[in-house]
């Protein structure tokens, strides 16, 4: 047994330092078809002066360290060598204090995001970020990896959502920044650095986040548009309508809807496969009687003004259910195609249209068979794509990268909207930021770690 | 002359470089009754490629810069000594691109905050940070300062509209990062670095702003509640009613508007001087006869509840300007008193009453005769407080500070939302951040203005 791992053990006993052998048997990612955790030791502090502590033992011994939350990440920023150790939160899992008043609610960063929905749930309030991994996905990792999800078109992304931040930094020193306010411009707002840095600045313990008073009605449907150009008119006509009711603008593209309601799917088509767009719309709100009457109108007077071509309301929970599972049931690609390569990207709504039949063509001259999947946040401006083109080795997935990344940089576009940039996209950094940009990113870095221990390898490129 | 004013002029030339005598003649602030600008030289870069060379020489000269804006900061963040050199951003005022498409327009640093809302209103769009200081302030300082005002309720505040920045390093590295994208996770968001920095870690010379659709109907009433419960009660109602059409909700304490309401005054009061609270409230829309009928229904459900006591409409623009008059045209005061001490403070709405009746008493114990005048953004948190006791000594200044500032702490609340720290709330900061925080504060100074030539002796205490 290594030195540091004794030492961790002597320090915090056998509970809370899981030896490589014990780490082996649990998963190492949630995604990824990867075999067990292949690390140096897994630590499982209990409060943040654990994590504080074992801090300062790996800063003394340089020692390289992984921040573990519910391991859902998909570019690999929780990997982990066998030479590392990973620091899981998931004993850190309390939701502190719930305070109605001022709509604020204070976690540890091992609570599930589920958990924390229906936790503020019974308590009459909503926590906003939702996303597909929410049953496993820590509110930590959410946090270091500035998650979107389906309802960033009301509420914000997670950046927004975050009022004040414990980080642990590189040293162990405990950064307690748990303001509750609106606005505070007492000094620099330091838990922006936190947010969106995938754990290579600081180990987040705990969070003050936003709540709201929880809807009451929700209104779904799903439309079907006869262009890309209808789609946007439909968002700007939908924020007009529904005003700050509108919470989720989803478009999903012909293909991708074909195969979610075609055999062997369980979901029927609720529209015709025949239309180029179809948009998987809702509207939160808080009065029965009234949401319902103007989001049935505002289908209507779409529908009158041939602004779209078909559209199905979700009458109940199991509509609801069969609406949302064909947007959100992705994993099913994997049963179809294998294997699929997934990208996140960020455009301009108005390069979005252009850009898509740009690589659809680009991928079909070099693999005429090949699969491209497209839906995503559309009133974000925010795709995900899966491609399937039969092949699976690294030249393979670098080439479509390229061929899906490229275009972004001439027109503003971001490599990652969401995803962030973990292992696999750090060689494609340099498209979607400056050299000068990147080498700020390094100074901070540099100032916040200078040993260079947190989730080390991760998003800086070489 | 000096060896480094010498050296700017044959670079840049006289009509970019002003010397102390020349600068002596220009006003150091639109806020304080201060003397001429005391300072080695007044630099005017007309280019980011300008101020980029000025700091690469200030860099190798070890030489301290102050960014100048608007100079409306009441915190004297702008404030310059004889050896420092100030350089202002006022020629680089062009609005750069104006994307009505994508909802963003690009501008530089010294655009005025006014010419950019006129700007941007003719082609139909809304930039919705609004504050009283419009006419003169700058977008780079809007910025620098993470600037509130009227609308954040709505709208968010300056951190919430800015996309993207251009900003020049003290070494005078150019870091452009001039985002588009909403959503963009593409390593750390830099940008959040700068805004609210107040120009200690960079000079802000370009920014990416986000743009809404010019409201086409604004309603908007003078309300009168009877206790500060109802006036929250009040606010949810409207936040309910109104959904995100509610834009501004000033509260106003009896006190400020019987003063503003009564001679010398040229206001008269919109309702009677009776009641303990008045609230300013203002919903913007696009639905001209919808959001008249809405508000007004809104406003007879609050009367026939009883929620609010009474109530005026503004009709038209002269009493738009009346009613905005009131709560805006707060220079009135120093005309009835002097000296008149301002203070801008942030804590939870649930605090908000038994905080004021505290230090309202605190203040009559020390001066019998002293003057407490409250108002503020009360949905964002945000108050400011006008405190006069006759007295202008720094001594007594720095009593009131105590006063106000001490029983934030325990509470969570800040001793500033919007005006931020500059000279004047040094001393104070350790009530709102903990020791950890200001140090790491001091790491990420030190490690962008290694020489500590940026705006030295600003936010950071001693």
């Amino acid at each position: 047994m290594s030195d540091i791992v004794e030492r961790l053990i002597d320090t915090f006993g056998k509970s809370c330092v899981l030896t490589p052998e014990e780490a082996s048997t649990r998963v190492a990612s949630h995604w990824k078809q990867s075999g067990g955790l292949n690390c140096l030791a897994l630590l499982l502090p209990e409060t943040t002066e654990d994590v504080s502590k074992m801090l300062q033992i790996c800063h003394e011994f340089h020692q390289p360290v992984v921040p573990h939350g519910g391991l859902t990440n998909v570019v690999g920023a929780a990997d982990t060598h066998p030479n590392e150790i990973a620091l899981s939160l998931e004993r850190m899992n309390q939701v502190e204090q719930i305070d109605v008043v001022n709509k604020t609610v204070t976690v540890q960063a091992g609570v599930i995001l589920q958990q924390l929905q229906d936790n503020v749930a019974t308590h009459g309030q909503l926590f906003s970020l939702d996303l597909g991994a929410k049953g496993s996905c820590m509110i930590g990792g959410n946090i270091a990896s500035n998650a979107g999800g389906l309802q960033a078109l009301r509420y914000g992304v997670m950046r927004n959502l975050v009022l004040g931040l414990e980080v642990v930094l590189a040293d162990g020193t405990v950064v307690s920044s748990l303001n509750k306010l609106m606005k505070n411009n007492a000094g620099y707002d330091l838990k922006q650095l936190f947010i969106g840095s995938e754990g290579t600045l600081g180990i987040i313990t705990r969070a003050v986040l936003k709540l709201e008073e929880r809807p009451k009605t929700r209104n779904t449907a799903f439309i079907a548009v006869d262009s890309f150009e209808k789609a946007n008119d439909l968002l700007l006509a939908a924020k007009a309508s529904l005003k700050n009711g509108l919470t989720s603008f989803e478009l999903l593209w012909q293909d991708y809807y074909q195969l979610m309601t075609s055999k062997p799917s369980l979901f029927s088509p609720p529209l015709p496969q025949t239309y180029p767009f179809y948009v998987l719309l809702e509207s939160l709100g808080y009065d029965a009687e009234k949401d319902k009457t103007q989001f049935e109108e505002f289908l209507e007077h779409c529908l009158i003004t041939e602004l779209i071509d078909d559209a199905a309301m979700a009458q109940a929970k199991k509509e609801l259910d069969w609406f949302w599972g064909i947007r959100e049931n992705v994993e099913f690609i994997f049963s179809i195609h294998r294997p699929v390569f997934l990208f996140d990207i960020s455009l301009a709504i108005s390069d979005m249209d252009a850009y898509i039949k740009t690589i659809r063509s680009e991928l079909q001259s070099v693999w005429p068979d090949v699969h491209l999947y497209v839906f995503g946040h559309m009133g974000d401006g925010n795709l995900h794509l899966f491609v399937s083109c039969g092949e699976d080795d690294q030249p393979t997935k670098h080439r479509i990268e390229e061929l899906l990344y490229k275009p972004l940089q001439p027109i503003g576009g971001s490599i990652t909207g969401e995803h962030g940039i973990g292992l696999e996209k750090k060689p494609w950094l340099y498209l979607s930021r400056t050299s000068e940009e990147i080498a700020l990113m390094r100074t901070i870095k540099k100032a916040l770690d200078p040993r260079g221990i947190l989730n080390p390898g991760k998003l800086l490129p070489e």
